[in-house]
């Protein structure tokens, strides 16, 4: 990182990013998120360690420079006068903790992928990295930057739900209703390969994405779990469905349900809060109605882009209600951020860290492992 | 039962009725349900144990007889020429047991309310009843009287849903949200009694249901559970929510989730198959829909009325499609089923048995007692 | 009508229908709708003009007394000591104004299927005849007994919904597709032939259902229209589709649309009414819920069942909230009011009137024949 | 323009932007439209007639260069090296005439905000600008850039719905619910001033999207009308409210409702077509869902992000399905195939103009036009 003398927001900010090469959807997810408000721009990129894939992704982004190695990148753009102000993690699993290691070694801020690394090992090592640098660390757990989920969370924390009783999160799909993983699929691949996805597939991939929507919406966290992991896809190596059982602080109870293969769901994540004085129910598929249940009273849609919402769901919407805004935009907002993060403390201020963080990457690897731990050990609760 | 020599259905059938008086919502809908066809009418009653009430009761329904006490009503009216063809039990839980055997030992044929009594030895007792008489005998497991719900056990049948791997079914309500058997509300304050609901609240009453239209639609049984049951609202004897594992006989695997504190639900019973091939949802706040989710395909809404339906699900329709049935009309297709087998029996042929029987009320008999024992045991898989 | 000495309610009422003969379908809604509460039986019917059919109509429904003329049947039935109390009139449209004629002369009540007639003029003489007897008469534009329907015209009425602006009312329906009244479909050829159905086809039959709903929920008449009405199957001889433009009493504004061609719809019936203060909206295909659109607030989800309706909602629903009422439901809600009113006239009291009348007929009528006119001259402003 | 000599896609195309300025939503959804696929950037712009609004606007996107007037910024990048390569109005609706004028003058691509011009006059001289000229010309009706109304044209040009007979089209909002011109809101203010806004308030600004919509999706033109247009909040200039009975090309008849006082609404598009073998129906404000209803069979729910769907309408997703599109990628589908025909053209290749353009805003005047004389003149049929 560098202008560190030039007085923002003068310009956009400078973004690298490793993975997301060519044929990687969430490669383009990420590139339209950082650059969506404006604010920054991809400039470079070690996109592949296929040096023509590497060079084409670029080329297709009009990068200005294309590496083939992510440590050659971090140790270029550290040195460069206009060298990148973050850069983005956007590779498979097993590579987030080392290219991790490597900006935050070479002072570049840091946005990564879900889940943190591999294992908690690695997790904890990156908490100690960061916490002992200076460089900021973001985790796009991107659910949570949706308007509704805001709202969700500011109704929560003011009391209007009463005391939580009970939470139902949920996230399906049906994208690994075949083996996929045997029949060229990339992503299928290394998904459901232990060595690159880690301890387990659904409960890694998807599950960790419902761990954090619940703890975030009900701003507490999971205190136990008992936990029924399955492969029903017969030769596939990894979880593919979790049924789990749940105990929150403060004695809430609950269920997390994730699935790859539920025949006919595509990205159905969902969440309900019940609690003394009011329910609260969100759908991902529909993101832009929080609905709202009242004891004794007629349930309200609340609706993302209007007036009665909190400041913080409106601060996450960019249109006027009824023009619906989706997971680029809920994406987009983790970014804007964590951008605003870099331009704070580029300007020497304090980061404000109003986004998924090293941390929180940290208790999903623990759901990881205690999930898989207690399914293994026959759905026996275990602490988280 | 008389009238033997008549040809039916020369005649509407003559019910009688115990339990259900004023006041009781329940015993409005067993009127409703019988009487709905036009093929039996309600003419003798023991409504309620005082004397006033009963009266009262038989008298706003136009009851030809009105009694105050079951035994009475059992013995007089088969001994009478015109004397009741069935019974129907809308008693408490904790009277089922001994107004069903009373009657049955008449030699009237009964169709009762849910769950089938107090306890598994209550329930096997009334299995062996049963099964050495000639009296049939229907449960009330009202929701299996859908038509969506006879077309999505069709589906599974008939094998369009592949291998079942994943299942999902859930009753949540909230009318136990406060103490309500604390302030005068007599429902409550009976629900909520071990000794007169048996050994669970919200199980017993709700998590039946939806046990029962689980082993119905996906024609198979629980074979294992692991619960987890909570007593949210402070004082109150029985618990009103639980979160429960399941495996099913063949594989597949899911959970089972009711409350009564749901803040803001209704009566919201819904349930949800994955298969290999196809996926099923059904919601019963909006019966008339049933989503059909063929893997690689687009979701079909399958509607009640049309013709596209199977035969089953056509003939559990009243009305052309888009005309909504609810719950009464799907209450009074256990009752058609179960007049036409009194008629069939009353000729001399042998029943059809398509309404739940005392078999299936013992089912939910054990699923309730290994429920509270599993939860008890912290959670422990517990055969079914 | 006999039993006058006899103080009701001692028993349920007798009822006679004409028409509704094996195979129609509308016969057997209006022997549910009005035995539902159990305050009615049909004891006599003229179900058709067929000697075996209206024998085997009425044995199949264990009618007392079977006829094949309605004169008959009013003439003996009026004489008779256990005659009818009302008679049920659910014949094809031509045959409305003879038979009402006839029971009305005979000093029988009178609950008639819409339209009322074939013609203004009839319907202006079955005016002349109600209002100058003392037979009651209801007219079954039974989508106005609905709860949520109810709930919606007390919103209007009190204010809630400021000053009316805009209305949009719609009744698709797809069943008139083909030309299936070449193809030995009964009702539809009725439908389809100006003799029997009277001067528009889609107008008449479901048109007036929307006109009478929109001035039910409004509280206002409709002053004046411009329409378009279409026959789009080839050999059709009346229309199938309609677009119409509406003024109302008091400066509203809206369309009315009705087809029978409209692909894939069932009974599509909607209306919403927007004020100055707010709006609301209902569909009868999921009727237990209408949506309720404040100013400046969230939308609210009035559910039917539920303690925070007004009272005349409350009391059109059976069931607590959450068990999904429908159409039999609302269509028994009319015979109720009508039966009401059959007991205070019997009693010596006046009828309090709170289902749609012989005026609301005369309307339906008027709105059918000015339509016509309107689209016929090129789609002119016609007051009505 | 410049670079002629550079072989795209070497860089990101520049753009311009006249009006758009801070304060004005429909300026940043511009920008996030043109910049979204990462292949065009805003570099200057004349974004308010107040220089220090201009130069704060311009400041706030990090623009390069800042005018104060359009006619000064067309020329000066015209004639630079690193100029434009197009522009984007985003003016009230009296600038887009003089605007789009004058950079068509100077050679320059336009990307202009619809309606195309003040009056038909304004917009058949710039059809004869633009087809006597060189530059590209593209007008934002932007719901037409929905992945599902382009499967839905797809299915109605492939014959899939049959014969059109039917269409219902609808854009009712409540923005415009209080008075809002005479409360300083700026928007308000211009809308309903016929020197700004032209001719007409509600039909010129949302009726026109609706009638583009129909005309786009049934790939037909609308052959006549017949106007109701009201305006219900007093003292306000222009409509504010319409419903247009239509007739279109090849016998289809159909509704247009308009609203910008239908309390409670935000932007409720929809369109519904109903053909002689199926039928369609698509909501904006649920983008991501098209009804397919064939006739006799069950509607089926067709996803965007979907294998099944036209090659159209796999092109205009940028995520897989479940995860949720809307506005602002629906726009940046306009942008998309805009900017694809300016690298074309650059390379000397042929335009797509897979876009509306400016016959299409054309069409939209003159609908504008004779909707007010229709109604005018007291709802008389007009040709379109």
């Amino acid at each position: 990182m560098s202008d560190a003398g030039v007085s923002p927001p003068a310009r956009r900010l400078r973004a690298g990013i490793v993975g997301g090469g060519r044929g990687a959807f969430i490669g383009s997810v990420h590139r339209i998120a950082a650059e969506l408000d404006g604010q920054a721009q991809l400039v470079a990129g070690a996109m592949s360690s296929h040096p023509e894939i590497a060079r084409a992704s670029a080329a297709a982004w009009f990068l200005e420079r294309a590496y083939t190695s992510y440590d050659e990148m971090a140790a270029v753009e550290a040195a460069a006068e206009n060298g990148i102000d973050f850069v983005i993690i956007a590779t498979p699993n097993h590579l987030h903790y080392p290219v991790a290691r490597e900006f935050l070694a070479a002072g570049i801020h840091v946005i990564c992928d879900k889940p943190l690394a591999l294992t908690v090992a690695e997790g904890e090592e990156l908490v100690r990295l960061v916490e002992a640098g200076t460089s900021l660390f973001a985790l796009t757990h991107n659910y949570t930057g949706y308007p509704a989920v805001r709202q969700a969370r500011e109704m929560v924390r003011g009391g209007q739900l009463g005391e939580i009783r009970k939470v139902m999160v949920e996230y399906t799909q049906d994208w690994l209703l075949e083996p996929l993983e045997t029949r060229g699929n990339r992503q299928a691949a290394w998904r459901t390969d232990p060595a690159r996805a880690g301890l387990s597939g659904c409960v890694g991939d998807i599950g960790t994405h419902a761990q954090n929507l619940l703890e975030f919406v009900t701003d507490r966290h999971i205190e136990a779990l008992c936990a029924d992991l399955s492969t029903f896809v017969a030769g596939r190596r990894l979880d593919d469905d979790a049924n789990i059982l749940l105990r929150l602080r403060g004695g809430a109870k609950g269920t997390l349900i994730c699935s790859q293969i539920a025949c006919g769901e595509e990205n159905r994540l969902s969440i309900r809060v019940y609690g003394s004085r009011a329910g609260l129910e969100w759908h991902q598929q529909e993101p832009n109605t929080l609905f709202n249940k009242p004891a004794g009273g007629a349930w309200t849609l609340l609706r993302t882009g209007q007036g009665y919402l909190s400041q913080s769901a409106r601060a996450a919407s960019r249109l006027p209600g009824g023009h619906p805004e989706g997971y680029l935009e809920a994406f987009a907002n983790i970014y804007r951020a964590f951008i605003e993060d870099v331009r704070r403390v580029g300007h020497g201020e304090s980061p404000l860290r109003d986004y998924p963080g090293v941390r929180d990457g940290l208790r999903g690897l623990r759901f990881i492992a205690q999930s898989v731990a207690s399914s293994q050990a026959g759905s026996v609760w275990l602490p988280l």
